[in-house]
């Protein structure tokens, strides 16, 4: 169990996400589904429900990208620990993760903010600069918004736009090499508040190479890994000793009794990106990554199933990480 | 004072909107004036934070348009009250009217659900539907979202593009006739959840005249127009006894004691058209309306000032409606 003991409480409420049982047919995920099923894009509409971001035909240039994410005091943040200014930055930089995982660039924000009845100017005021540092560090401009005051917590929604020629989840081809950047697990220790949204080394990589699938590790990499699996209707080989593992991953391991890798394949909100690529494009851009950052290969695209290489002998990979349940 | 044993529980919560207090400073509107200010648009953003939404420079054709909106359970809807269903709708809805109220044409939709985690699926998608229903009927696709359970109520937030050439709230001419669509007032009895954004009557509003500037009323018609007010630097002449004042504000007087004028210049939620045209405009529109909808002139932009003839005597029409407040 985790030492709660030494966690600040915030991270106590996160810890949840740890040990989210993997539910036979998760409720977020048949919503999405369902919602999918009667959401058939038309045009100019390419891709609607079901992608880190909807992709809308332009009529000059790259196509448009759309995205939006909540997140929520107890679930995504602990306000009264991080304070809203860390809360701006997360709530900001998830949604620009979102485009970056389209292979898209971020060009503008709005934002919504359900806060509670007693917050003060000042901390609204922090949690709009919170987003703006995120936003500025992008050349994001935030052009628009609603301020909602109630009896409940903290609720903050961002939806970007941006714009590119978009990879989507359903491009993985048999024989692809599947990377990663950086490193992953342990991200509850803080980097799930404060990480870099992958927009700049995105843009190098697709200048180096033609990337066919991608998706940002929100949920847990395993689970992100099956969102890629069941778009593109294909399995994946993964080589757990290949898989880059966060020094979090090893100090939260220390403390959980779980392995590292555990801690890296399930953990999410690493905010790192997942991708496919042809087996030569892997090896050039992994000799020669963008923007200085680790990108390690840890498996193969295989025609069915998600098996992972632990010891040898190998193993299914279920996708686990985390599901919003409702009962 | 309110006859509250008459009204459903939830109209009791929102009763408070009725007798909002106008503050000195009122902290939304304070917080929306310090964002602007630290958020000048730049190109390819036209319009920024302070319009019914944001307009961007297309390449090709119109400029698009980019709004967001919350609301909340026990502020915009009581949920136990009136159901999923009619939240979903009221979030869609409250969206595209901004769209409109900017003289635009509705295109996609993103929207957050953030909810307690006790809620059933079937409740979900009850709100989907609600939410779809909206814009089926203006052809605006649902292209994403994001769904979150947490301990709280539930919160909505939508966000909606749309193309046009925009119509602001900054382009009041002195001399223009003021004028509104439908009759306003007592949305709190219902029609504040159940609305026909006036996205049609626009259009065939741009069709047949030239509108100088526009909102929706949302705050209240008398808050609203101040912002036309402010944003374009004039003053306004309301004729009372011209305002179309609903059967919904008529029924309500009579429970609160407040007269059916007062309702109607501050209840707000009637999301009807505020606009302001050229005289020769005005009588052409007002003879042959749009969509069979009642248009009706209830004033002149002036100078400065802002003044309505009740009895014959004229006094100050303050900037009365709804804000949201922080401690």
């Amino acid at each position: 169990m985790l030492d709660t003991p030494e966690l600040p409480r915030y991270k106590e409420s996160l810890a949840r996400r740890e040990f989210a049982r993997i539910a036979a047919v998760p409720d977020e995920i048949e919503y999405v589904r369902w919602i999918r099923d009667r959401s058939p894009p038309r045009p100019p509409v390419e891709v609607g429900v079901g992608d880190d971001a909807a992709v809308i035909t332009s009529d000059s240039g790259d196509p448009l990208l759309v995205t939006t994410d909540a997140i929520c005091d107890g679930v995504d943040f602990h306000l009264a620990e991080v304070g809203p200014r860390l809360a701006g930055r997360k709530a900001m930089a998830v949604c620009l993760s979102d485009i970056a995982a389209m292979g898209g660039r971020p060009t503008v924000a709005v934002a919504t903010v359900t806060a509670p009845v007693e917050t003060r100017l000042a901390a609204l005021q922090d949690l709009y600069l919170g987003m703006k540092e995120v936003a500025d560090e992008f050349d994001v401009q935030i052009v628009g918004g609603d301020s909602t005051s109630w009896e409940g917590a903290l609720a903050i929604s961002v939806t970007c736009l941006g714009r590119g020629q978009p990879v989507l989840r359903s491009g993985a081809r048999i024989g692809d090499a599947i990377c990663v950047t950086g490193r992953v697990g342990g991200s509850i220790l803080g980097r799930h508040l404060d990480f870099t949204p992958r927009v700049r080394e995105v843009a190098e990589l697709r200048s180096k190479c033609t990337i066919h699938s991608m998706i940002d590790i929100s949920d847990g990499l395993a689970r992100d890994l099956h969102h890629i699996l069941e778009a593109s209707a294909v399995g994946a080989e993964i080589d757990g000793s290949a898989v880059p593992i966060s020094e979090d991953a090893q100090t939260l391991a220390r403390r959980t009794g779980k392995s590292p890798l555990d801690h890296a394949l399930a953990d999410g909100e690493d905010f790192e990106l997942l991708f496919t690529l042809s087996k030569e494009a892997s090896l050039t851009i992994t000799a020669s990554p963008p923007q200085e950052m680790a990108i390690t290969r840890i498996g193969t695209i295989v025609k069915s199933g998600c098996t992972i290489h632990r010891n040898g002998a190998p193993e299914e990979l279920p996708p686990m990480g985390y599901v919003h349940e409702f009962r």
